[in-house]
């Protein structure tokens, strides 16, 4: 009975109807609402292009793959997902662990590989969400997201510093990177080193400062940052045209682009043998929680802006099916952008029809465009993602979270060191063990007061901090915790230090007040303790108990053998067990059961 | 002025002065004592000259480097461990750990790399037995470490199953070596099937009839045991003279334990290259856990039959100096043996001088003996492990954890088959993590039931359950767990549904009795809470809560922007808040701030 009064308050704060949800947007849909999704769409589209090669070339993919993935799992997150302002497809941090998870196989099977594991990722995703996993999110605190975030994007710089000096480098930690950089670093090719860097400062200067000029010469603000915004493609097709003027690939050996095989995406289930796909179950599964945690963060802040709700297990189907998609359409991971969602909010895209146009637009891209694309010198795709990477980075969160509480500090620390030295994929991971395991550290030795009543009150307070009635025959430990696995033992040390400090007492009471749960563990702690005392002649009594514990306890064989009672209130207790009072007037305590 | 009263309260449960205790032992040593330690550490050799060339031979490591972890580690644990009765030294899950760790290196570097392995452990359990984290124990549940060991136990099994079939069989996991075993048991040698069978026979029977029988035979139980204990090392005898007589190795082709080098252990320090250091680190990070684990659940096991205690921080202290000292002596990581330890207790071994004298004669064992063993069928110390590993398996207590309690149960499964398909070094951990997420997922939806007063007294009852009163205006949420980052979210999520349904609510006190910890996450959802109900004209209160907890806030700017007031406790609250009484008489509630 409990149970379910506690579950169907959980229902409640749920959506009534998802599928109606889903499609509300439908109901009501203008003219007026579709020429803000079409703008939208269109500048979402400016800023996907370029991104979509970037992010491919960032995987270690051919450049084509970023624009198939941004095709038809925008259509299937626009059917399944939960946010209406959410831009799916290839992003920095999911490129990167694609990269990281890939690398280990042979040349050959890595484009394969990176389908296989966007189904394996989409897999996981859909059976997470069908079995209603979204609240492993709760587990992801946001210093854990915070710190993860910058070490990524510092991973990513570094990474991309290879095409910014046009030499060879592998690695997927600073370590690996810097030791192949250094060594390669003579090589470097001047062409790539002075179109990356004219790129760098130049998409940061239209990015820094763009926007402020504009305003300066009247521009309405949300105009100007939605030009500042889509800017880059004018710097890109500028290189484009330097780089295709000069021919610079053949003179300078500046590595660019080349030819893109046009055309829409092959539709093939990636076939690789079972053992492939059990070699790739890991990274796919740390790449799920991760494309997850990101994705919804995302979501949730946009949405929280137009006082929206996000429902975490939806964003788990829509994620899963898009990445289904992208998996049979030669693609590889994706999830939600957090650049693209935010511009898409800001140029005011209204409804999930945003991303079905951006496909469309992406589909015309990926047949007629792909040709122009060709002198595109990677060195300018690396700066794209340089200069992405540097809004991503926020180390004064870091340092705020470290003043504000330690454990947070320290769990943020150790995600964003664990991202730059042993890799993306452990970041998260990292960060989320250790939270967890310094919230238990918190638990272990639980607070437990000696308690007093308060002079003429009903109320009983820790002797050790107030100035309260004790007595030496009966006894009361305050449990300031719950019970379970981590801190039973402590329990039994505990009571069986008090025992031997108290020579004259015949009861000892535990108030478990603040006791919320009460594990198979600690049960058995406090059988063993309740055996103890009974050689000792001492009684155990507890009062104040919730009923929920009760009731649990109730159902185990423990109370038959207890030799004290159960009391409801503290109060009660001491009127019955404490010796000085008349003794008739006070057999009277209420027994709920 | 709180966290020294609560430290103070966890020292005064440790021993007063440890290095006193450590050698309490000596004082009052006498000519009785000597008797029952020489008799006990003449029955632990017997056990341990087999059990060291076996488990040597699990850790793929040549036969006398199990003799050598036999020597000098016992006399540093002797030093310096918290246990009277342990024997450290070669183990079965520690020598199968092991040899996962190295089977990835070359075959050249494995002795080598398996002696930098106990330097590491050894080094990791000092650094933290001097860093007192001792505590970590406490993270491992009885569950995970019974899982724990009977599927390691069944992996144990598995991998010596190659020995018994004279077949080669590689891999960690039970994938891994049934695929060998399976396409190579065409090749078995019949003089390995037989002596091996045989030899699992007898040991079996030995072990589960030889007692029994001979109390029938007006045996002393005690007696009977310990004959039963340590007949093997007869059997084993018997099958070497088998062996040797018929010269088995040559004309059958049975593998033997061959020409093991007499002489002491060499003292060197493994001279490996930094790179390969750090490529041991992180199994022997897994080893020490596992190792101190182990040991320590044997030591409290057997200190507990004699009312004893052990210092977990110590014995990080006493694995961590024996595991060094295995580590300069050509040794492999060790720990402490369940077996041979409990053998040590029922032979009435008393002081830590047994595992001295043991040391002395593995010593001449080392020195003189070797030449004896050179006929020992691999097959025999095959089934020497297999038999030793039949007592380990306890499906039993998994079936019961099962039914117990369905968290535990799930912990203890994912452990034992984490062991069996992903090796033996990912179940304690999978076992640690899952049994943290679980504890912390009870925690996501804290119950948060709204409360009213029993009518005519000062408690405060579950309005869903007890037939108690409430009011429009002032409504009370009781928080049913500690908040911090993992419920913040659905602290915000329930308030806002309570403001939803209450239109005329004026006034929301929070009864925080039960709240242990407020985090920082979980401040900052406090915050955002107390803007909200501000926008809204609802003031935000406090009562019952801890004192601990209270003056956390008072540090942050939190009070300062409340809207409402911190009782001391619900009745206070009602009492001020309830609009029905008059008001004239009701405004000296108690603020003990």
């Amino acid at each position: 009975m409990v149970d379910k009064a506690h579950s169907s308050e959980t229902v409640a704060t749920a959506k009534p109807n998802p599928f109606i949800e889903q499609w509300g947007w439908l109901k009501g849909y203008s003219g007026s609402i579709f020429a803000d999704d079409l703008v939208a769409a269109i500048i979402v589209t400016i800023l996907l292009v370029p991104q979509s090669l970037a992010y491919a070339l960032l995987a270690g993919l051919p450049p084509q793959v970023g624009i198939y993935v941004s095709i038809f799992p925008l259509i299937a997150y626009a059917l399944f997902g939960s946010s209406r302002v959410i831009n799916v497809g290839p992003t920095a941090v999911i490129s990167l662990m694609t990269a990281a998870s890939i690398a280990v196989l042979p040349e050959g099977t890595r484009l394969i590989s990176a389908a296989a594991l966007a189904l394996l990722t989409g897999g996981i995703l859909l059976i997470a969400g069908l079995l209603k996993a979204g609240f492993i999110m709760n587990f992801v605190s946001r210093p854990v997201v915070s710190a993860y975030i910058t070490g990524a994007a510092l991973l990513i710089i570094f990474s991309q510093l290879k095409h910014i000096l046009g030499v060879e480098a592998s690695g997927n930690t600073v370590f690996g990177l810097f030791g192949d950089l250094k060594a390669n670093a003579k090589f470097a090719n001047i062409a790539a080193v002075l179109t990356g860097c004219a790129a760098i400062f130049i998409l940061w200067a239209v990015r820094r400062y763009l926007a402020f000029g504009l305003v300066r010469f009247h521009v309405k603000s949300r105009i100007a940052k939605l030009i500042a915004r889509t800017a880059p493609i004018i710097v890109i097709i500028g290189f484009i045209i330097l780089s295709a003027a000069l021919n610079l690939a053949d003179t300078h050996n500046l590595r660019v682009v080349g030819t893109i095989p046009s055309g829409l995406p092959p539709f093939e289930i990636p076939n690789l043998g079972l053992g492939a796909f059990q070699s790739l179950l890991v990274p796919a599964i740390v790449i799920a929680i991760v494309a997850f945690v990101d994705s919804t963060s995302t979501a949730q802040e946009l949405a929280a802006r137009s006082r929206g709700r996000i429902d975490a297990n939806k964003e788990l189907l829509g994620l899963g099916a898009s990445n289904l998609v992208a998996g049979v359409t030669g693609g590889y991971p994706i999830n939600g952008s957090m650049s693209r969602s935010a511009v898409n909010f800001s140029a005011g895209g209204k409804t999930p029809l945003v991303s079905i146009i951006v496909a469309l637009f992406m589909a015309l891209t990926a047949l007629f465009l792909t040709p122009i694309l060709k002198a595109l010198p990677l060195s300018v795709l690396a700066a794209l993602i340089i200069v992405a990477c540097f809004g991503l980075i926020d180390f004064k969160s870091l340092w705020r979270t470290w003043f504000y509480s330690r454990a947070d500090g320290i769990t943020a620390l150790a995600t964003f060191l664990a991202v730059l030295f042993f890799g993306v994929q452990w970041g998260v991971l990292v960060g989320v063990v250790l939270a967890m395991a310094l919230h238990i550290k918190g638990t272990l030795q639980p607070y437990m007061p000696l308690v007093g009543r308060f002079p003429g009150t009903e109320h009983y307070r820790d002797a050790g901090r107030f100035n309260v009635e004790t007595n030496e025959q009966v006894k009361t430990l305050r449990i300031d915790e719950s019970l379970y696995y981590a801190n039973a033992r402590f329990l039994e040390d505990r009571v069986a230090q008090l025992v031997a400090e108290s020579p004259e007492m015949t009861d000892l009471v535990l108030m478990c007040t603040a006791v919320n749960r009460i594990d198979a563990s600690a049960l058995s702690s406090l059988q063993e303790i309740n055996r103890r005392l009974k050689r000792t002649d001492i009684r155990l009594h507890f009062s104040d108990m919730q009923s929920r514990v009760k009731e649990r306890l109730y159902r185990s064989d423990f109370i038959e053998s207890l030799s004290g009672q159960i009391y409801l209130s503290q109060h009660e207790a001491m009127e019955d067990l404490e010796p000085e009072p008349d003794w008739n007037q006070l057999s009277d305590h209420v027994d709920i059961h």
